[in-house]
């Protein structure tokens, strides 16, 4: 491997040599020394070949190939640098990686195109090192600002700012772009549905909203023993009867609409203690804000009349919500063409993991495009992708931005 | 107040003066220093009322009126002097001193009995201080032996052995009586049995069986908002259907049968991954072996085929079990017409939690008499029993044993 990697493959085990780990993990948040040693490295890739760089002032780097049209607009494909803390190697890399050897194939196969073309590395996605997602999306769209950071620290006590000004960036006003046309992200799904269903490229329909709740369920704690079952106002006993009820329900639904219950606090927590407390939480998502809106009424109001029922006192709190975003029909479309015309087997589906192409969704024409994870697992050193699914993707991605910005 | 108490009230607040703490709970577990001094206490006070007093080797205090007949064998009254840590005044305590009281009414108001009537202060029965409850009535009915203690030691690390013997005790083989003809232990309910059906006097019919379980529930954990309902092995959504259906089968059973689950632990137990393992313990008690076991049995099987129906593996594991013990029918019918005698308003019920008398059941005819506890409250500092019902035990005693001891 000389300086540079020469193809995809290759080009993945050298980004994910900024921040690898031993285990083979990849620890890359925002603005530490890995971090910036990967954006630099990138820099100098996207140079090397021919694209024209620069940083906007948060930390997104970008990599151009402008079009002989002045006034031409720009179709931005990319996605973000960041990892979460001992992440893979493909999520978030992937699709920067993707965008590089595309402009690089496009530019040197058709030379000038009528559009913009231009690879975005975005500093920030996960929200691993502070408690704040989409940051390099979301201040390119103008979602966010800088006042969404004034308060915010790491675990160490950094804070946000002295992060960023240490990594040479936040020192100037941050300046939206009204330039964009599209924004096109390629990335690993992060799920199981393409190998369960075997098939190479996810056409995202929509990136799923999301409702997070969190239930309090109080009763009276008792001797287990001595108190008759007619007597009892157990926590337990009617939070399971809410969390049964909460999956029947999901079963008279499509099957876009997910539901979980991750996390469950029981008190005093002892066997022969009847439940005086139950804590638990509901995480609720589906494409369409109206039905998942509906969905989580009717549980809201389940939970409250089974409260009721068993003499129970309920408190439940919504503490994270997030829109759902729908990807463009028209992108959609081509990329189905695409891989129809190249027999790549394709499967239409939902994302129900946040992307930076949620936020663009809001300002432009956006898609997103999947390509397997082996066991649906990320976030994770063992997170793969095979390299045949890699390369489908990066050729439907190719297709895509010559179908976009060739023929006209 | 003279040295001894005069009356019942009296009595009460002057055995929880041993160990008793500013809050108004007690504290006296097994061969502590308020331990010896309440025993010591009630010693000094039954050879007050004029009762022979002894130690056993172990700690267990009698308090004895003998009959004029040598050969006449012993009805046995009393209850444990331990409490568990903060625990009520009530307790057991209330036995030993009804015991006390009843003899010295007995003696001076009929004199010598026609069978032997000693009152007997347990030294043990909750197993607060070490892993081992009943070590009092154990001991006396040959169920123990000094083998049971050799390697039990207390949360200071300090041996049984080692804290008997710092007590005085421990010194010499226990010599299990063969004189004993009847026990009968007066106690508080510790449930809201009788408080909730107006009565003042439980008759008990049986101490239930008890057997515990520990259930693992083992699944795959992933990602909530990527991993579609149909391909989930949730632990935590299989084990809320194996609760809910287990509380669901008991509506099927008597009324005798309880059941809990008091304590649950999801792992990895954050809101947006779905659970790979739930722990929970399942508590059944039932006066009747053969219909406990088979309740238990069949939720067993019940929850194996939700873990196979739901792809998810199953442990279950029985770590604790009491077999039911029952109370003695014609002691209790001779309690029935006092009561009806007295016009006292009673209950037929069983006890859901353990006591001495259990133990006893096993070798003599045995039973056990309830007042109730105000809002169904033990273990606790605000245990608490109204006066009258108190006195209404006590009475029920005293004709008890009149009628026992005297009418021959």
């Amino acid at each position: 491997m000389g300086q540079f990697p020469v193809n995809l493959e290759e080009a993945i085990e050298w980004l994910a040599s900024f921040g690898g780990e031993p285990d083979g993990g990849v620890s890359r948040t925002l603005y530490s020394q890995p971090w910036k040693d990967a954006q630099q490295a990138l820099k100098g890739w996207m140079e090397d070949a021919g694209l024209d760089t620069t940083y906007d002032s948060i930390g997104n780097l970008f990599g151009r190939v402008p079009s002989s049209n002045p006034n031409a607009q720009t179709i931005l494909i990319g996605s973000h640098v960041d990892t979460v803390k001992a992440g893979g190697k493909y999520d978030g890399a992937y699709g920067i990686i993707a965008g590089i050897l595309a402009l690089d194939f496009l530019k040197k196969t058709y030379g000038t195109p009528a559009i913009n073309l231009e690879v975005v590395s975005f500093c920030e996605e996960e929200g691993s090192r502070f408690p704040l997602a989409l940051w390099g999306s979301g201040m390119m769209t103008g979602i966010y600002s800088f006042n969404d950071i004034s308060d915010i620290k790491d675990s160490e006590g950094i804070s946000f700012e002295t992060a960023m000004m240490a990594a040479g960036f936040g020192l100037s006003e941050y300046r939206v772009r009204n330039d964009i046309q599209n924004f096109i992200e390629l990335h690993i799904e992060q799920g199981p549905t393409l190998e369960k269903v075997e098939k190479s490229i996810g056409i995202v329909k929509a990136i799923v909203g999301q409702k997070r709740f969190r239930i309090t369920v109080n009763g009276e704690s008792n001797h287990v023993g001595t108190t008759s079952m007619i007597w009892r106002r157990d926590a337990l006993h009617g939070a399971v009867n809410m969390i049964h009820d909460l999956y029947e329900s999901v079963k008279n639904y499509d099957e876009d609409l997910v539901t979980s219950v991750g996390q469950l606090f029981v008190e005093p927590n002892v066997p022969n203690v009847i439940p005086n407390q139950v804590r638990f939480t509901v995480d609720a998502r589906h494409p369409n804000e109206s039905i998942l809106s509906s969905f989580c009424q009717q549980f809201t109001e389940m939970f409250k009349t089974h409260a009721k029922k068993s003499d129970l006192d309920i408190k439940v709190e919504m503490w994270h919500e997030v829109q759902p975003a729908q990807m463009d029909r028209t992108l959609n479309e081509i990329v189905q063409s695409i891989c129809t015309r190249s027999t790549f087997p394709f499967h239409w589906m939902n994302s129900g993991a946040g992307h930076d192409a949620q936020l663009f969704a809001r300002i432009c024409p956006t898609t997103i495009i999947f390509v397997p994870s082996q066991d649906g697992i990320s976030h994770s050193p063992i997170e793969f992708t095979l390299s045949k699914d890699l390369e489908t993707g990066l050729e439907v991605l190719i297709q895509l931005l010559h179908q976009l910005a060739y023929n006209h």
